[in-house]
């Protein structure tokens, strides 16, 4: 029951005050790969340019990930750079080089197409359109998107928005898309658009899920000493909500219980991506880190439900 | 099992961009009494100018309060206007008037002697320690601040703060106080000064709870459509806080259980505060509001165990 993600595969240079990563493997697919390859397989659609390392491609294929759909173009992959403040929560951006990710067209390998679970990570919203429209039988349709599209290419992400089940948003996306500041009011103008889910993503301050039902679901993030590298730490995020989906999923169809699971799995893997440089420390992490981590915020976010029977019901 | 408060009682001019709200009544101890008062009585220690009107002192009698502790000056009460921004987290103050303030120093009439509880809200941390002192037989001592405190009287912090069991602060404040940006390492920093309990309030996204043990918790905000007016929302959730501990003491001691509902309390009753100005919210209240928003946070920040035990285990 594999996901099919499709997004930006690079190459980034990270600066913080705490220290420098240079050629580490980026882009929001990678990351989403390196997180939800804990949880199911995943089939990968992008673009890389002949200079890309051998040894990246080996990775994703070392995480059980299917390469076939990751086209290798003559010229340089994506580049990004970034500088992290004091603060970790804001950064500059040092240069953006599309290289070969500028004509990029997703392709499909037709043993892709049975996926019942499909990720369209952050990417100009006509490529994500492109995808959906190649992928009419996925089950589950899960949007990523950035402030960029959100102001530049508003009717291309209304349109694909209106044709996805979940809907991933950082709080100042939701704000800034449903131009309200309340994030409850935001969210359900966002549902109106189409999607049943929105999930609001808090960074430091954990996951919100919204339901056009009326539901809702908070998860706390988990408490971290040190973050090292906050870079892709939304889209593994996105790899542990919707891989734990995908194996849930197996199970039958989701429920409200499988999605709230997810929403902790999400902040689980966006936790353990900010260890890190780059893909360090899911590279070390094994399924007992996830389990044990998964008890730890059971165990700081229940609370003994007795008191409504007590003195004062 | 009375808690003893001492803290501010002013009369407050509150603007927002959605209303107005001209001499309501105010001050920490004013709010906390306000929410304390659904779980325990509240003996209040304070002071008053000949201007107070009769109802708010009318109004603490009706919430079961004892106000033989308010002394009543010749002069003018506390005044304090604060406008709020179109965001509703960050506000200007319009004036402060300490008026009978300026001079006031608590004096405890013996019957408040036996109150297991105390809670030093936000006043000069040197009037805090004049009513430590007195309350030497209390079992829990409570402390909270603010920034203006932390800057200008440091020293004076420092020791009353050495000598409480739970402080308060918001995320803000630990920060200053402890001078490191992460919040984790702030915890730990801060807690080494004394307190066996560290709360820090998070506003919109919640509150966290440290021990001096390692131990954490983390209780989400409650999903306010619209906030009208937060002023007050600090001290009603230490009403909250407090005034559940006040009620599970009389179970026995206190356990790591009773704190995190208290927290889930807390967050509670600064929800339902900001629902309306002033008191507004509270003066319509019922203790089955309270219980159903209980329920809510169950539901809401709950999820099934079972995933250890699972395909992935």
């Amino acid at each position: 029951m594999a996901i099919l993600v499709v997004g930006s595969i690079g190459i980034d240079l990270i600066e913080t005050p705490f220290g420098r990563a240079e050629d580490v493997l980026g882009g929001a697919a990678s990351h989403f790969c390196a997180a939800a390859s804990f949880y199911e397989k995943v089939n990968m659609i992008g673009v890389v340019g002949t200079d890309f390392p051998q040894e990246y491609l080996e990775y994703f294929r070392s995480r059980g990930a299917d390469t076939s759909g990751i086209q290798i173009v003559e010229g340089r992959t994506f580049r990004w750079g970034g500088r992290y403040h004091l603060d970790m929560n804001t950064r500059d951006t040092l240069y953006t080089e599309l290289g070969v990710f500028a004509d990029f067209h997703p392709l499909l390998p037709d043993s892709y197409r049975s996926s019942p679970i499909l990720f369209l990570a952050n990417i100009h919203p006509v490529l994500q359109d492109e995808v959906l429209e190649q992928m009419s039988g996925a089950r589950l349709r899960v949007l990523d998107s950035m402030n960029y599209w959100i102001s530049s290419t508003r009717p291309e992400l209304d349109r694909v928005i209106s044709k996805v089940d979940v809907l991933l948003m950082s709080e100042e996306e939701a704000r800034q898309y449903a131009e309200v500041p309340g994030l409850v009011t935001a969210a359900r103008k966002i549902l109106e658009r189409g999607p049943r889910l929105l999930v609001i993503k808090q960074g430091s301050y954990g996951a919100l899920l919204f339901g056009k039902d009326g539901s809702f679901f908070a998860a706390p993030a988990y408490p971290l000493e040190d973050v090292r590298d906050p870079t892709g730490a939304g889209d593994a995020f996105a790899g542990g909500f919707i891989g734990y989906l995908a194996q849930a999923q197996q199970r039958g169809a989701l429920t409200a219980a499988d999605f709230k699971r997810a929403l902790v799995h999400g902040n689980i893997m966006g936790s353990f991506h900010c260890e890190d440089f780059g893909m360090r420390r899911l590279k070390t992490l094994t399924p007992e880190d996830i389990a044990a981590r998964y008890r730890e915020f059971l165990n700081f976010t229940h609370f003994d439900p007795d008191w409504v029977n007590g003195s004062m019901a």
